[in-house]
This record gives structure tokens, C-alpha cells and sequence, in this order.
């Protein structure tokens, strides 16, 4: 019956118009776009069964023109309810749960800060050493298997990839060959250049961005002239590229966009609302402001284009119902609030469609590397967790092997200096779903099972846990769960009383 | 009697630190910042005998910051009351009249146009030939003797030295060794980057920008970036620079800087005040910008900074009382408002100091000759029609051997679209300025003589020609007028109909 109901989910793929590939023969460059913090519904494009509120609010005509010619992914997962879990996945293709690196990468190592933040005396467990301080020289990522194929890779925008002073903090510890504004840092001091991307926060200015200091210019529009730059350097050159496009916004604080808050404002929203409207037409604009530079130095029809984000969003700055509705839950949940982002693909041989495949960014790493004709890309997506969803893209199949199956875990309290995050599912869990149910383990107060059937209850409201008519889903997710935890050698929280693993159990 | 007024009004003059030189003996760097139509009373900074209204009606803080620390000019004249031949004075050192270049510069050469905009039907005089197309590459400028003294001359902005499609068009034509966004061009299409920098107006695209197109970035912010590289590339290269950023701000179209604006309209302003006003704070943030980033780089001290605009404010926006007022008129008029503007000068060797000594645009290059210690300062002083002010700036003189002089000539009828300009003043004129006496020659319906008395009567609203009284000061100024034209072989108009020149005689 799950079967079925993945296949009816699956059929959801509507073929389409295949892009010709570069009659070059050049590899095609790669424009990954990854907006911070954007959740599943925080674009114009409907990603629901039915366009919602949030859809209606939002302009992101250049994201909706992506979609008009590229497969939209319903059903696509960040790798994590926060972003360095995420992030490092979509370097590697490796899931954070391997990677050791499940939580956002604090800035500050353990040299600086005395006690892990998953120490602290009110959590009687946690996980027993820190969490991973980052990526590092050794790891095999995306920039750098494209850098050895000649490609000229570009960061630009927020990296965290690493903790500050480790060499991950700089992405060219990763591969890539050109860093523009990325660091250890996970947010901005400010996104206002005339606060020097800082305001009263030097320790979250947004590195390398001096000549913007002292002019009117927003962050993301910053990065959007530097990325263009970048985009026409290599091309003048005469070198494929790499351009992981990795904005801050529409990361906290919630600042408005000055230019374009007005008119959000005229229509009625609060200022909160406005102003984080504002980021993310911004962010919009800046995607809209790539796309017309591909064009007019003529690499568009060669350029894969990929559009995602890290992370559910952040509500607070909603109010009810959140933006992030029908879906339960936002940024550091467990809910699909949490980990459900937007995910757009398009460019030389992919088709136009839209399917409600499940998929994961960490597929991002083998999926480019087949679509960019990388020499190596069947052993790596044999080596790494992700899955090569080009043929998907291609339009010549609907589904994937590996079925409906995502995982996350995130063994960890929220930590904020107001203290634990008590927002419903931000707390340390671990979940999959399979063929659209969704299991979750939360492990607070001895621990508890939360299971759902995102078919008919996308927004999480029915807990099903421990009931007869569904005990034999709930096992059979609850065993695959344990079987994937211990094939990545998923760290365990630990009780700080006696060093004893906790955790869901067989 | 005239003489102890010119004395009187010099001693206003204060004398005050002395910058100290830089120790290493390298030449200074020179940043020539020209801000477009900026008017004698659009800053912060008070020009007049006490402060303004429109003083405080906009904000400044940059630009007071330099006041304080350089050679603040009361009495500075641009060369002409629109721009062209004041910025190919600036660049030469040498009067508009013996350029040849007395009116702004058409878009559209001869090849382009049938008839000289001087010679439509309904003037009966005009000039007999086109307003010369531009400077070329023979002219000797500021640019080209600093590049052949090792410096790296730059310019940033609007140009408009010469006709569309001729070599003048292209600042590197003039000796800059990098031109950023100037050409033919006198004002904007748009001052967006959402707009493409055009809007609906593709001839008036400011060129090389594109990677700014579709963010939402002023056109204001994104020439300071521009400027702000330029400088940290010279830094770097460690060779000594020539800044000209040349704004287009505050020309027309008098688009708000959405940023900045809100803060304007809060305060009770009009729309087209607060757009205007947005306008003149976005280029003193640009220049605080340019302040900052030496100060980063560690060269603000070996940099003379050079502050003003190209001739008198467009008043349509300001209602009345004008944004020139106390001045008469504005850009493109005989009275004061047309070619009276700001000038602040500082920098190492600069003192300290107010003064109310007379002196123009095209003093500029004889005296940063002097102050960047070029060998040939002394030849190219005798050479021009601008003189070396480098004495007065070092404090070590409160005067000018030429004494309070300034002349205009401006053979021209302001062509509109419209039809000719009918706000009072802008008409073909010539004028003097000799101490403290104004005498203007109005060449229409045969042509008239207008004197002022600008200590008593800074406003000029008693016209004192022909009066007994005042018969020897209009005769004095009136030979000293033609002996000038003469001098510097100044174009005469002419009677269409026979050929004969008209204007003012002896």
C-alpha cells in the first residue's frame, strides 16, 4: 500500500521541454543559489498542493520564471533544521549524521569557550564531545572536485562552514578559488553597508565588503554586484565555473530591504512582515540580477541553476499562522517546518517538470557532478550519501531507487543566550520519513515517539505514536531509523550522569 | 575704496593647522570629488555670512567634517553656469571662452543633427559655428600630466567632455588610465540599477555598469564601490593616484534615493524637496565613503581632497524661496545662483582656514600642480588661465595677486525641448565679477547691461547700470570685459541675417 501511495506521490512529474546541452562540448558552468533561512513557502512559486497566503504575499518573479523552465521539487529537504549541518552537506553529499556536524557551527572553538554548548548543567544529556568544529582540508567537497576539473570556483556570501580560526572558516580550505564575504560567520551584524555590515556587532560584520562601507547599499545587493564580477571575470577568461552563491539574507536580524519595504507596508502587512518581505524580494532581485548577467554574456543556456536554501524559516516575525504554513513548525524543528525548503533546477539537458520526488540537497553533490559530465561522478555517488538525480532532471525516469526516505538529526538543544529555544520541536530529535509517513524521535524527559502520515496530515497535527493500527509502520520506520543511524556512525546523546548512550531504541 | 573692500573681504581668512606632508616625500594622492548641479547653499556646510535654511535642511556631516579640516571657500565660481565647460576647465586649467566650449556639450554631433541648436529660426543671433564638440586628444590635462609623473589617473562618473562618437567622449582620450561610467553622457537615464541605470531612456544608459542591472542599488552608491576599488587597486599597486569622481548626482532626474528619502518627507518636506534632498546626503555618504577608505588604507593623509560642483543648483524642485537663495537664480543663469558653488580644500600642506578670496574651477590645475610637487608647476601656472592658489592654501598668503576677478561667457540659448528656458538669467550672457561689482551684458533684443553691488546686494535685485554714480565701476568693468574677451579670443555671437557680430563694445 506504501508502495502505491510513493508511486501515486512520484507520478506527480509532468515531462517536459529538455534544454539543449552547450554544442561546445564545454562543461556547462554551475550557479548554486542558496538563500539562508527561506522556507518551502517563503517564494511566489506554489509548492503546496494549492497556492497559499504566503505564496500571494511574496514577489519572486525571477525564482517563478526558474520554475517556468526547470523541475520544481515539492517534497525537497535541507539536510538539517539549521544551517552548517546543511551547508557541509551540500559540500560533501555526505549527511551531517556522518559528518559529525549536526549542529550550526559556533563561532567560537572550544579554546574560547569553556563549557560545549550541549554541556550545560540544565540538559542531563548530550552529546558526549563537541560538535565537529567544521570542515576541513581533507574532505572532499563539490568546489574542489570541479576545481580539479578545471572549473574556476566561486564562493561568494555566507560560508560556516568552520568554526573561527579553524581552516574551514575560509572556503578555500574547501576548493574553492575565489572567497567574497564568507568566514566563520553564520549571520550579519547588519545587512546595511552603511553600518558597515555590523552595526553595534563588530564580531558579526560580514568580512571583505570594505569598499561597500559608508554607501546605501543592502548586503545582498553587495554580494550580487561582487558575484556578477566574479561570473564576468570567468567568463572573460574563458573558464567554466563554479558560482556557490550563498546569500545571508534572509537570515536574522530581519532588517528591511529600504528600497523595496514601502510597498509591502502600503499593503497592509505589519512592519515585521514587511521587512522580511522586503529580504526576501531582495533576494529575488539578486537571483533575477545573475540570471540576466548569465544572459548577457551569453553562458545562460550553459549554466545549471540551482535554487534552494539551508533551512526552514524563521517565524517569529510572522505571527499566526506562520509563513511557514500549511507546514508545522520553522527553523531548528523537527517538523517539515524545519527541514522542507524550495528546490529549482534548470539548465543545459534538464527537462521541465515538477515532481514531488523526495530528494535532499546532499543528492546536489553527485546530481552536478553527472550533469557537468565529471569523470569521477559514479564512484562519488557511490561514496557519498546523496543520490544522482540526474536522470530525474533529464526526464528519463520519474523516481528514484532509494524511494521515499529522508533522515535528520539534530541531537542537540537550540542554544541561545535567552536559554533553551521553547518553540514546540526545537529540542534534540532524530526523524525519517518513508513513502510519506514521518517518525520522530524526541529525546527529552526520558524520550518520546511522534509519528504522522504527511499524506493527510501535512501539517503534523495527529499524532499517531503507539496506536495498534499503525504499529507496523511505526516499527518498520523505527528500525530503518536505528539501522541508518548506526551505518553513519550517527553520534548518540549521552546521559552526562554516567556517560550511558540514550536514544530511541530497537 | 574698492581695493579695501577686497581687502576686507579677504581677511576673513583664518589660518589654522598646517597638515603636515607626508614624511616618506611621495607625491600626495589627489581625490577631485565633483558632485553634479550641487548648489552654492545644497550643504550642510554655511557658505553664506550665517547659516540657511536650506543649510539645515540637509545633512551634510561628511562634507562639514572636511570643512573643518581644510580651506573653505565662500567665494568659489564654477567656470560657466552649466557643466561641460566647467569640467573641461577643470581638466585644462583654461577658460571655457578660450576652449571654445561655452554651452554643455550636445549628445548628438553635426553628423547627427541638421541645425546647431543656436541656429533655430527663432534667434536672430547666435553663434556661427557649433559649440566646439569637446576636448581631444591634443589638450593638455590634469590627467595626462599627472599620468606622466607616474600617477594612476582615474575617473569615476559623468564626463561629458565631448560629443557622443568623438575621441573626447572616452575620458582615457583626456589621459585617465581607467575610465568607470563615463561618456558622452550629461545626466542618467535612471538613477536605479533596478532600471538598468536607464529606465525607459536607452540613450541615456550610463555605460559600465551591467553587473549592478536588476539589484537595488543608487546609481550614487554603486560609483563609490566603483571608486572605492579603484583606490584599493592603486594602493595596492602602491602608485600614487588621481581620483576624479565626477557624480552624477545631483542632475536631473531628481529620483529619491529610496533609502534615504523617508527620513525627509517625516520632516514635513515635499516630494520633490525630500527626493532632492535624499539626493544631496547620498553623495556625501559616497564621500564619506571615499574618506573612509583611504582612512583604512593609510593613505588619507597623503591625499588632497578637493570638494565642489560644476556650476548652480536646479531650482525647479525647491519652490520658493529657491535652494539658491540668497543667490539670484540658478544653473544656467548670469546671476550669482548659476556659478556660485562650494569648494573645500584639504589635505597635506593645506591649512586650516575660511576665506572669501575669489577664485574658479580652473585654478585647479595650476595648484594641484603645485601641491603634488610637478616639475613643470611653475610652466603650466604661466600657461593657463587658472593660477596657482597653492600659496593661499598653505596659509602663507590671504590673497591673489589677480585680485577679486571672475568672468563668464555664455553665448547661448538654453535649449529644451520645450523652447528656450524662459526663467529669468538664462539667456546669452557675458559677465564680470571685479571686486564686488558684477556687471553682466544680456545679449537678447539687442542686448543690456545689468550691475550689481554683490557686498551690499548679494541677491542682485538693484540693477545700478547706467547710473551716475556708478558710471566709472560699469565703464572700469565693462573695458576689463572686452579686453578679456579679446584676450582669450572669446566667441562673439552674430546677426543671422548679416553676418556681423553683436555683443557688447567699448
Amino acid at each position: 500500500m506504501r508502495a502505491m501511495r510513493s508511486v501515486s506521490i512520484a507520478i506527480g512529474i509532468i515531462l517536459g521541454v529538455v534544454f539543449a546541452s552547450s554544442v561546445r562540448g564545454a562543461p556547462p558552468n554551475v550557479v548554486l543559489f542558496l538563500v539562508d533561512d527561506l522556507g518551502w513557502q517563503d517564494i511566489a512559486v506554489p509548492l503546496h498542493a494549492e497556492p497559499t497566503e504566503t505564496n500571494r504575499r511574496y514577489r519572486t518573479p525571477n525564482v517563478e520564471a526558474l520554475a517556468a523552465r526547470g523541475v520544481v521539487f515539492t517534497d525537497a529537504y535541507a539536510a538539517s533544521p539549521v544551517c552548517s549541518p546543511t551547508r557541509c552537506g551540500i559540500m560533501t553529499g555526505l549527511h551531517p549524521a556522518r559528518l559529525h556536524i549536526t549542529d550550526w557551527i559556533g563561532h567560537y572553538g572550544p579554546a574560547d569557550q569553556p563549557a560545549p554548548k550541549d554541556g550545560r548543567r540544565e540538559h542531563s544529556v548530550g552529546l558526549p564531545d563537541w560538535n565537529r568544529a567544521g570542515l576541513g582540508p581533507d574532505d572532499v567537497t563539490l568546489p574542489r572536485l570541479l576545481h580539479e576539473q578545471g572549473y574556476r570556483t566561486i564562493h561568494v556570501g555566507k560560508a560556516h562552514f568552520g568554526s573561527r580560526g579553524t581552516p574551514g572558516a575560509d572556503p578555500r580550505t574547501l576548493g574553492f578559488d575565489v572567497n567574497i564575504a564568507g568566514n566563520h560567520l553564520g549571520g550579519p551584524g547588519s545587512y546595511e553597508a552603511a553600518d558597515a555590515f555590523m552595526a553595534d556587532n563588530p564580531g558579526h560584520q560580514v568580512p571583505g565588503l570594505e569598499r561597500y562601507h559608508g554607501t546605501d547599499i543592502n548586503l545582498t545587493d553587495a554580494l550580487t554586484v561582487e558575484a556578477s564580477r566574479a561570473i564576468g571575470d570567468a567568463v572573460a577568461d574563458g573558464v567554466p565555473f563554479l558560482l556557490h552563491f550563498a546569500h545571508y539574507s534572509v537570515h536574522a536580524p530581519i532588517q528591511a530591504h529600504r528600497s523595496l519595504v514601502q510597498p509591502y507596508l502600503d499593503a497592509g502587512l505589519t512592519p515585521p512582515q514587511a521587512r522580511y518581505a522586503s529580504m526576501v524580494e531582495s533576494v529575488d532581485h539578486s537571483f533575477g540580477s545573475v540570471i540576466a548577467t548569465l544572459e548577457r554574456l551569453g553562458v545562460l543556456d550553459d549554466t545549471i541553476i540551482v535554487f534552494t536554501s539551508d533551512n526552514g524559516p524563521l517565524t517569529a516575525h510572522s505571527g499566526p499562522p506562520t509563513t511557514a504554513f500549511p507546514l508545522k513548525g520553522g527553523k531548528g524543528t523537527a517538523y517539515e517546518g524545519g527541514t522542507r525548503v524550495p528546490l529549482i533546477i534548470a539548465g543545459p539537458g534538464v527537462s521541465t517538470a515538477r515532481t514531488s520526488v523526495v530528494v535532499s540537497v546532499i543528492d546536489l553533490l553527485p546530481t552536478v557532478l553527472a550533469l557537468t559530465g565529471h569523470p569521477d561522478a559514479a564512484a562519488h555517488d557511490a561514496r557519498v550519501d546523496g543520490d544522482d538525480c540526474s536522470s530525474l532532471l533529464r526526464g528519463e525516469t520519474t523516481t528514484l531507487a532509494r524511494g521515499d526516505e529522508f533522515m535528520v538529526h539534530y541531537p542537540h538543544y537550540w542554544w541561545t543566550e535567552r536559554g533553551p529555544y521553547d518553540t514546540p520541536g526545537i529540542e534534540p530529535f532524530t526523524a525519517i520519513r518513508v513513502d510519506g509517513w514521518k517518525l520522530i524521535w524526541f529525546y527529552n524527559d526520558g524520550g518520546r515517539w511522534e509519528l504522522y502520515d504527511l499524506v493527510t496530515d501535512l501539517g503534523e497535527t495527529n499524532d499517531r505514536a503507539g496506536r495498534t493500527e499503525t504499529r507496523d509502520v511505526e516499527t518498520r520506520l523505527r528500525t530503518r531509523l536505528l539501522d541508518w543511524m548506526d551505518a553513519v556512525a550517527a553520534q548518540r546523546m549521552v546521559d552526562r550522569a554516567t556517560g550511558a548512550p540514550v536514544g530511541p531504541t530497537r
